[in-house]
């Protein structure tokens, strides 16, 4: 945690002061080992970043006289659409991506996405903004990512993709693609990425359809949890 | 598993056919779903990547009848110099960089490192090689990285860093270094990743004076396992 993400409720009345318990209490305690007058990284859920410097500290609570100073990084102007991948990568994925910056994500349906992901309760709102939290938290950030489910590969495909990327660059990638990934693109990306195993060709017929563009890494083929900091990272 | 890796025990006698038990079995039979006469993707261990064809298939045993056709993937010409992470973290980059290429790592002590890391059974020379061989398996590559321990940071980076990047452009991730991670490197890199919470001032100092360039990925601070894979792309 290189930033306490704060959010309005933290907030004491109509003061500059937040009162923090839980977890972020633990942490502070625990990692950072901070004592009366330490002055923290915090950050504002969809706003500012700063110094919190700590005004009370014991083992039920911790206070800090919150000071905002700066704007959060500039977002990685990228789409994300994922097809969901098991829960527990799922996890690690949606905190990565949140660290990176991408502040667009959609989760999709593939044939090879097993059903019984769409029943994870890792997939409830609030269990996916917890680890977008942890991503900005680590990250330094303060502006949480928009997500969005689709469980419909076709309509979403065929309806609302093609108006989403508009001016933007439409890749797909893809490991036997016939062209490389671009580096170090300027202006906005949606980037789709299959499941395990892949996309089948008619998937990937559809988004060609779409207006997409397959890109490969590589001859290697890559889990998705790699694939997805390799592909951003070579992208921005 | 998109490639099985055969070791020399696997082979019966002189013949060019394996025969395969335990976890290898259990992937073709539940995963693949393979039947008599199917083709599957092999590799050998540090050798060429053909097909086998699955000449037995029951319940206590795999048989294929094995044909080498091409060389791997050629490595990343990088030397990884990883302050050991936490060990669930640990495995999981072992499986990406080994995916992603890289042959040659060495995993470093630092202040930041809890000592307690060095007496994870994660560390053994079987565990570790096992999770690079899932790495091997997942990209479609055979040849095993080479692994070293350093749980001495001065003596390594005093006595042992300056011989080794030599002619090697030698790197080292640092948040706050005023220099971007170059893109697109051509020729051999070593680079060095801290520890979570980073290296300490002087730990930085003694890489620079060993030869080292401090380079950053942008103001936001990753996790090691999404900054390993991001450095890796971005880099080659």
């Amino acid at each position: 945690m290189n930033l306490i993400l704060l959010f309005p409720d933290d907030f004491i009345d109509n003061t500059e002061r937040v009162r923090l318990q839980g977890r972020r209490l633990q942490h502070v305690r625990e990692v950072h080992h901070a004592s009366m007058g330490d002055e923290l990284c915090i950050g504002l859920l969809n706003g500012g970043i700063g110094v919190g410097k700590v005004s009370r500290l014991d083992r039920s609570v911790l206070e800090m006289e919150v000071r905002l100073e700066r704007m959060p990084p500039p977002p990685v102007p990228l789409t994300l659409v994922l097809a969901l991948p098991r829960p527990k990568v799922l996890r690690r994925v949606l905190r990565s991506v949140s660290a990176m910056g991408v502040k667009k994500i959609f989760l999709l349906n593939a044939f090879r996405v097993e059903k019984s992901y769409w029943q994870s309760p890792f997939l409830n709102p609030e269990a996916v903004n917890e680890q977008l939290a942890f991503g900005l938290e680590q990250s330094r950030d303060t502006v949480l990512p928009d997500f969005q489910l689709r469980p419909l590969f076709k309509p979403f495909v065929e309806d609302e993709l093609p108006g989403l990327i508009r001016g933007t660059l439409a890749l797909v990638a893809h490991p036997v693609a016939p062209a490389p990934c671009p580096r170090a693109v300027v202006g906005p990306v949606t980037l789709v990425i299959g499941p395990e195993g892949g996309f089948l060709p008619y998937e990937i017929e559809k988004l060609v359809v779409a207006g997409f563009t397959p890109v490969h890494l590589g001859e290697r083929i890559l889990s998705v949890e790699t694939a997805v900091p390799a592909l951003v990272s070579r992208l921005f």
